[in-house]
């Protein structure tokens, strides 16, 4: 006899979950037992997949993104599972929970109930792999770090600087004995949903990687029926988490043995059982996902030069046209390769030049540790000089139009981003100009700010100017004019 | 009558010169005589053609490229200058002087007597049209600075920061009134080739910029048949001198009135007339001379982008398959305009990024003066941090191999530079790594030392390396690691 538990309301946006115990536990339940729900409100309705989490239990959850009397009801072809009805209200959305987020404005975002969201990410690739203490470390950190979006992986990692074994592994079996792809291991996703569950109450969105190349352990190298069982386990289980995006892979085209096929077929089964139409893409390694795909929400890129990639921004939103996440500009630190050793100053550039262009940049961050413990895979500690000047553009930017920072037309070597006539932000990088003269529109009077995206200071200029006019800067590095047009 | 006046000897690549006083001078002697003269030296002979200098003065200039009893005899259809002969001895060339400077190694330069030449130039577009004063502090300020070419202006400048008048004018006529442009200043002439010939002295390259857009009087837009008597004059006037390079133009795209086929034409007549082949090349705007075309010597390179140049420097090479010269990777400095705002660090990169690539980048100064006397115009003091570490770099570039630097295989975010198996410097630019890995061929054990670009300090680590083996270095930006393979 199974055991039901069912809560009777929820809020939008969070987690209703059915636990169905003492259901069938014989054979392999992963593959054997088929178990999905129709969730209902008036003519809307649902269907998702239940998944099994060891020990004759059952779960399905699901994700009401309307307020109401839901109704629900199980089928399986396991008589034990199915036919299992219940009632249940949704309720207004807790403080702080905006839906998941969407695409805006072709190349923007905002969570689903308008708030808009501009994505300001980190990557902390392993850093639920690496134990309770340090785990805590890294939440620890975030509360006070400016990143509302973490890029991670499913899988553990093996790589340069990462070579201790994680305390879960994701199926049955041992690194010994090899595993058992059929078979999941309720301790590990567990554990895993917890840390994005925290993550999602700390406000950051979470860009899941499915797959990654840097692996000893063979989860790289699954069999295709594998992957795809795979798949549909882990979209039934966290997909009804508000902010969970889905990256296929870290650097998809260095793991080999995977075909253009296989990323195909990965992006057909995530979107047909995430009935949330979550964010989706594929990060490149080399050469860039076709983003074109209709599967693929925003463009995810890795660094594509040593010296120029968010310089870029504003022809990948012309090509694509979706949004531009420039999730690797390189980390900051001292790692021993290029794409790990620029400076905080270098970091903090490479932001502002993907912003002021109309695109999103992703921190990460690389200083050797005595025991690489390094933030960029395995989280804990931040020792940068970035961060601080990151959580300063973050400001800067959410001051800004809401509707997010679109490139303007401007001179060749003085990018803008805004809205044109009510808001400029004007970039310079590393020039460091004496002066600069403008050429505004006549007949709009502005407010000018100097902002010095370095030492993080704004200076309001008195007056207003309008017309052509003259700005003394700095003769700095690293600074912005805004303008803002004032009311009449 | 003509009254002659001519030396019995000369030094190898100095300049012989016949001077025929009391010639006529009725008329316009500027392009109504033709003078030439033949020098014969055994089997060998050159004709050059000489020049009216006013007053009834002709004057015959060459250059011997070899030693011995050299003889000459004019042709002219006015007798009184026709049929002069004379004898002289060329000796042994002076101390310092080796000649013309040659493509060597295809990328690379030498003099003429095959003493390598490395190209660290400078840029004062208008410093010999200041008056004496400030003349003479731009040629104390070389004194000590690292330089040994100098892009100049024939004609003076009009452009931002730009607006004094000359001393002297290229043309008969004032600025009210208008130029005869068929009627050459000999004033002019005598002052330029003065400064030229002060360079010379000072081991100095001159890139003589025949013709640019910065006009206000008119030299921008003479029309063809005075471009090319001017082509004429100035080649017969300043060819003799060995360490002249001819530019047709600085951004020769941006003289709208130009054709293609005037530029091939005025390419063709600065080749045909001058007898010494010395460099010739066609500095951009925006778009590239072709420099395919048989007459150019070398690749005279502007800046292609705000960001990235002389990263671009292998391509190049491999594109023209001539030696690149990168003239203005932009100037450090604070000026208004992304091409003269770079910092010191920012010039100094750019300088090892092409060097290390088999290219050659050139410095200018555009730091903003009360009275506009900026270094990459009007010359003057220097002022920035660069030219010292461009001194720097000079030193570390003429230590190492005499056939010059050419790019190797390396990694994907280091570059190097060297001779396979026998020297290699590799740059590691803004990244800051804390230690690198090298796999270098076995059997060859190397000296290495660290160079700090910046601090310009160079350490020697003790012992030798071979095959692979990691170097720990100091999390600093603009680092490079030099091996020099040790005698066995």
């Amino acid at each position: 006899m199974v055991h039901v538990t069912k809560a009777g309301h929820v809020s939008k946006w969070d987690i209703y979950e059915i636990v169905l115990e003492g259901g069938p536990s014989k054979g392999n339940p992963f593959c054997d037992i088929k178990l999905e729900a129709l969730f209902s409100l008036g003519k809307r309705s649902s269907c998702v997949s239940g998944f099994y989490d060891g020990n004759g239990v059952y779960r399905i959850r699901f994700m009401p993104d309307a307020e109401g009397e839901w109704s629900f009801k199980t089928a399986s072809p396991e008589a034990s599972l199915d036919g299992i009805e219940g009632v249940f209200q949704c309720q207004g959305a807790r403080g702080g929970n905006h839906g998941p987020v969407r695409v805006r404005n072709t190349f923007h975002f905002a969570y689903e109930d308008g708030t808009p969201y501009i994505p300001v990410g980190t990557t902390c690739y392993a850093w639920s792999h690496q134990g309770e203490e340090m785990e805590r470390q890294t939440l620890e950190t975030l509360k006070t770090a400016p990143f509302n979006k973490l890029r991670m992986c499913v899988f553990p990692k093996s790589y340069l600087y990462n070579v201790n074994e994680p305390p879960f592994y994701p199926f049955e079996g041992t690194v010994a004995d090899g595993w058992d792809y059929s078979r999941f291991n309720p301790a590990f996703f567990g554990h895993l949903e917890k840390r994005i569950a925290e993550l999602g109450e700390m406000g950051i969105e979470v860009d899941l990687i499915l797959f990654h190349p840097y692996d000893r352990w063979g989860f790289a190298h699954m069999k295709p029926e594998y992957d795809d069982l795979y798949l549909r386990y882990i979209v039934a289980r966290l997909s009804p988490y508000r902010h969970i995006w889905w990256s296929l892979a870290n650097e998809y085209d260095f793991m080999r043995n995977k075909t253009p096929e296989d990323w195909e077929r990965y992006g057909g089964i995530v979107t047909e059982y995430d009935p949330y139409r979550h964010l989706i893409s594929n990060h490149n390694g080399l050469a860039f996902y076709d983003f074109d795909k209709p599967w693929v929400t925003h463009c995810s890129i890795q660094r594509v030069d040593v010296y120029k990639t968010s310089e870029n921004t504003d022809e990948w939103r012309k090509k694509w046209n979706k949004p531009v996440v420039i999730d690797e500009c390189a980390y900051e630190g001292n790692a021993e390769y290029g794409w790990g050793n620029i400076t905080g100053e270098e970091m903090v550039r490479r932001f502002w030049e993907g912003f002021v262009r109309g695109g999103y940049v992703g921190h990460g961050e690389t200083y050797m540790h005595p025991e690489d413990k390094i933030w960029w895979a395995k989280g804990g500690l931040l020792y940068g000089t970035s961060p601080e000047r990151i959580a300063f553009l973050r400001r800067v930017v959410e001051e800004g139009p809401a509707g997010g920072l679109d490139p303007l037309p401007s001179d060749w070597d003085l990018p803008c981003a805004g809205v044109e006539d009510f808001y400029y932000l004007f970039y310079f990088g590393f020039n460091q100009p004496k002066s600069r003269e403008f050429r505004m529109k006549p007949g709009i009077r502005y407010q000018v700010e100097l902002l010095d995206m370095w030492n993080m200071k704004v200076e309001k200029l008195p007056g207003s100017y309008e017309g052509a006019f003259r700005i003394e800067l700095p003769s700095r590095m690293y600074m912005a004019v805004r303008m803002t047009a004032m009311p009449e």
